[in-house]
């Protein structure tokens, strides 16, 4: 964020008054930094022995309230770095001491771990140091390199959200401080929207929903970062992907398999080895001298599926996708979540085309997404990601320009909001970043196309022009869901479990009032049994189940809801010999004849 | 093969005529071991620079003949290991010599790296050597356990196949030597039989077939047994696993999904590390201090997907399938192969049910299995690996008998060719083998089911049974396809790349025959873009092509045959005219009213 921006100065504002107002009630405290962070700021304390906990919150709040009421100028002043240690040191603030003389020792340039942002040091330059700045505002003065608003009075309205423990520095042999998380924005009304989004997003924590509806499980056996899916996950994961390739080969994609692992000559030819060497997960043969590595991403495998014949300019665009997990060596916190994990399944694809079928074959995959995402009810913006002038890319400037006007013409044909971003571009090529607006506001970016001007050269891929002459294609990646893992936490949120009718893992449960429609079931199963949606998948089978157990209907309601089963079908005597069923969704409940169940379950 | 067999003894001492003719020749020759193999035998010769070639063998069979014709008996001689060797010195035969050098050296036990049988070496039981016998037929004497025939013209009918090179005891730092590769059988029949069916093999060898057909590559940056598959050959693999998926699915198997690779501790806990540890491909995290492996087979897995929640008696059995890839460390020869790979595409699942569900279970199993393999036009017989005396299995020893007797009653329920075999089980549980017949009559093993004891309990799965005392269920391994790799190495020879009609990647190619008919080809194109096969496999949508390149229609015929694309659509302007087709399959050729072809490619 510019820290320029108004919302940016409140909130760095309002850290040194919650700073002011935590001196106030506790004296003794000690201060670490107080970074803007998104939808407000934290603040590192160390009260000794003492604990913030919430009910502390209504206090300090209002000492917070009463400096703002009071109306102090925040007022800049400028000290040299020895000056600024002597104030340290006599104000008992040994982190802001600590942060000082690290800076004094480290000569005229800001030591590496230290974020001159973040811990709010002045620099007169990027990169050199003079004075440090401090602000003031009444009584209490904060190291700081601003800027802030004028006046105490001008900070917006907030609200302390939380405290959690964090060491200084993020180092585990560091003092354990207390974190003081607190939300800013300009009104009422956006923190509201905000505190309700929070509370929505705890709701529908696909943690918490892929336990209780069964979706994934982890195992400490197997390890972090490595979810395995029931046979509930699996529906979904099967019916998201499937969803995808029948988008895509619609737009002429073939499917094509490649092992998950890989001599690393593969990447040491593709270039990845120099790049990502460190992120790869590294198999070691026991039986033989071969150095091998997990697949990290699938386009060197695709390339030597493309390399097995010789090609013609007539055989172009080649379009293989492959849905493939891939492996990334990454840190991982704890077990768990979805969003981040080491086995990401891509939807993966790869097209060979020549230079001049760019444009059309990115407004194809322009097209898949958009359905993709429209049928997710979920909005998309992309961004345009460009070079700039410096000499990171690789590959002719004349074919970047000639690609980003490609890829724009692409996005501006599928009238899909989008904005350009210099610099932002791959170093093989430019590309189109996704972005998914989900049921609560939140923006995820999903998908992905790039073209790559490098790989296609280095494994030497070639095909033969009109003209009899070898040339070079070009390639372009593309993921429509991206990872189906992370997919998957952002769809069970958006949803908040209650997946739509198509992929939901169990889509109809039947629940009898009594024992005595036993046949009548049967009449509804061999209905249910016909019936296969054709939309947006196809061949998609129903999947339903019977609860037929001796329990109260309220009981099998219950138990339906909270499995949140979209359509709930309840059969009495009475529906029997009225030759209809009752029908429970999220919209309430209605009689249906049982000669119109299944156009009803169809348009679903 | 038991060597007291007529047949055995047969080749056995085909194998002294050989040598003895070999040294008529050549009288320098130098003999190795000449044992006994499938189909014959072969003898290695060192024949110094000389190098035998095909136009010697009329020479060889000639002598051979001649032997053959004299009539001499074969006569046993046993000499102490001393004078063996002063034979084998003096007749100028190192190879002889160093074998019983080493036998010497070794004491009175057989070394550790010499095979009795091979060598042909004779020992009073099978570990205390006494004297060393030789069998001698006219001038020639031989080293050799025998036992033989008693003359040499009941040897039955032969034919020297081949010679390749072979180093001296199997060590690439030894001499090479020569390995003449000789074809016996008990009559002319069986031989010409043999070498058809090689002749056969040979035009349908799946390296050449693959490659051929677009079925897979190989890369030399991806490594050797990492096979990568063409959108042809990936249709194939996604269609057989769809199929082998339905048929189960059928019988009430979910699906699951689970990674690729683990922490090892899973397989310490299963007891796969103590046993397979060498055999497993090792992850290295270089972010974590996780110790990792690729799976190797997905049992562990899916043990921890079932331990992920309580279960009760109710629920069992619990069914999952999964068609996912293993990874086994073997040392893998040439590049290029589908029956030898490092990477195994499993149609597996696991069932854990009740131990009076067993019965039922397998005789499911089965079901699928025959199912599968009467699609496939494969002759399934199975063996019925039961438990020994021995120690060497866990698991109460009644379980066992029931279990056994469980096993055999769902073969017999299922009308399957079997037969027992004691000692052949698991060490955790009796298994059933299929061994399915390809069309020249080649027996391979495919599917399998285990049963299996040990793991629920090393994994500590549970349920709840009927009194609410805890239990531990039975476990049943199940692959039907097996291999989908090694399966269709199988298929492809078996079918010889003429693929059932359901699953050819190509299925159908319209041919025109002038450029005047292309509004009818859209008519064409329309009415197969209806069809949907729904047997075997569900929802199978028709893959065709156009070819209406300016080109004569008999190199399109030539092409789409090359392709083996088992329907032809043929079309002119007289076709158009009359409104039909001409249909062109490898059982000839037809004429089609156009308003019948969906019908006829429905019953294709």
């Amino acid at each position: 964020m510019d820290e320029n921006n108004k919302l940016h100065m409140m909130r760095h504002s309002l850290a040194h008054i919650t700073a002011a107002a935590v001196q106030k009630n506790w004296p003794d405290a000690k201060f670490g930094v107080g970074p803007v962070i998104e939808n407000g700021f934290y603040y590192d304390i160390d009260l000794g022995d003492t604990k913030i906990s919430k009910v502390d919150f209504a206090k300090i709040e209002k000492s917070m309230r009463e400096i703002i009421k009071y109306g102090d100028d925040f007022e800049k002043i400028e000290l040299p770095i020895d000056k600024a240690i002597a104030w340290a040191k006599e104000n008992n603030q040994p982190y802001k001491e600590e942060l000082l003389n690290d800076l004094k020792r480290s000569g005229t340039t800001i030591a590496k771990d230290i974020n001159a942002e973040e811990l709010g040091i002045a620099t007169d330059d990027e990169s050199i140091i003079k004075n440090v700045t401090f602000y003031k505002n009444g009584n209490f003065m904060d190291l700081c390199r601003g800027p802030h608003i004028e006046n105490t009075k001008e900070v917006g309205v907030f609200k302390l959200m939380s405290v959690a423990g964090a060491y200084w520095r993020g180092k585990e042999t560091n003092p354990q401080m207390q974190r003081l998380y607190v939300a800013v924005f300009n009104t009422q009304k956006e923190l509201e929207d905000y505190i309700e989004t929070l509370e929505q997003a705890k709701l529908r924590d696909h943690r918490k929903l892929g336990k209780e509806l069964d979706i994934y499980t982890t195992s400490l056996l197997v390890g972090s970062g490595l979810p395995l899916f029931t046979p509930r996950g699996t529906i979904l994961r099967d019916i998201l992907s499937q969803y995808s390739n029948q988008i895509r080969i619609g737009y002429g994609f073939e499917k094509v398999w490649t092992p998950h692992i890989t001599k690393i000559d593969l990447y040491k030819k593709s270039g990845h080895w120099d790049k990502f060497g460190d992120e790869l997960f590294l198999v070691n043969s026991q039986e033989t001298d071969d150095k091998m590595a997990l697949k990290p991403m699938n386009c060197p495998h695709h390339s030597q599926i493309y390399a097995s014949c010789p090609r013609s300019y007539r055989d172009l665009p080649i379009r293989y996708l492959e849905t493939t997990t891939d492996y990334r060596d990454e840190k991982t916190g704890e077990l768990g979540g979805l969003d981040r994990v080491r086995s990401l399944t891509q939807d993966d694809s790869h097209v060979f085309c020549l230079p001049e079928q760019v444009e059309n074959e990115i407004s194809n995959l322009m097209a898949t997404a958009s359905e993709l995402y429209s049928t997710m009810k979920m909005k998309l913006r992309v961004r345009l990601s460009y070079r700039d002038d410096s000499n990171a890319y690789l590959g002719d400037k004349s074919l970047w320009e000639s690609a980003q006007a490609q890829l724009k013409a692409a996005v501006v044909l599928n009238k899909l909001e989008y904005f350009e971003q210099d610099g932002e571009a791959a170093f093989y090529g430019p590309k189109i970043d996704f972005m998914a607006t989900d049921a609560i506001g939140r923006e995820h970016q999903v998908a992905t196309v790039q073209l790559d001007f490098v790989q296609p050269s280095r494994f030497n891929l070639q095909y033969i022009d009109s003209e009899g002459n070898i040339q070079t294609p070009v390639m372009i990646h593309c993921a429509i869901l991206g990872s189906i893992e992370r997919f998957l936490s952002v769809f069970i949120e958006h949803t908040g479990g209650w997946f739509p009718f198509w992929v939901a893992p169990e889509q109809i449960r039947i629940l009898t009032i009594n024992n005595t429609v036993s046949d009548y079931v049967d009449e509804i199963k061999t209905i249910l049994n016909k019936v296969v949606l054709m939309k947006p998948v196809k061949y998609n089978e129903l999947r339903f189940t019977v609860d037929n157990r001796n329990e109260s209907l309220g009981k099998k309601i219950r138990e339906a809801t909270k499995w949140k089963v979209p359509v709930q079908i309840i059969i009495g005597q009475s529906d029997k010999d009225a030759r209809e069923v009752s029908i429970r969704t999220q919209n309430g409940e209605s009689k249906i004849k049982l000669d119109d169940l299944a156009e009803y379950i169809q348009n679903q």
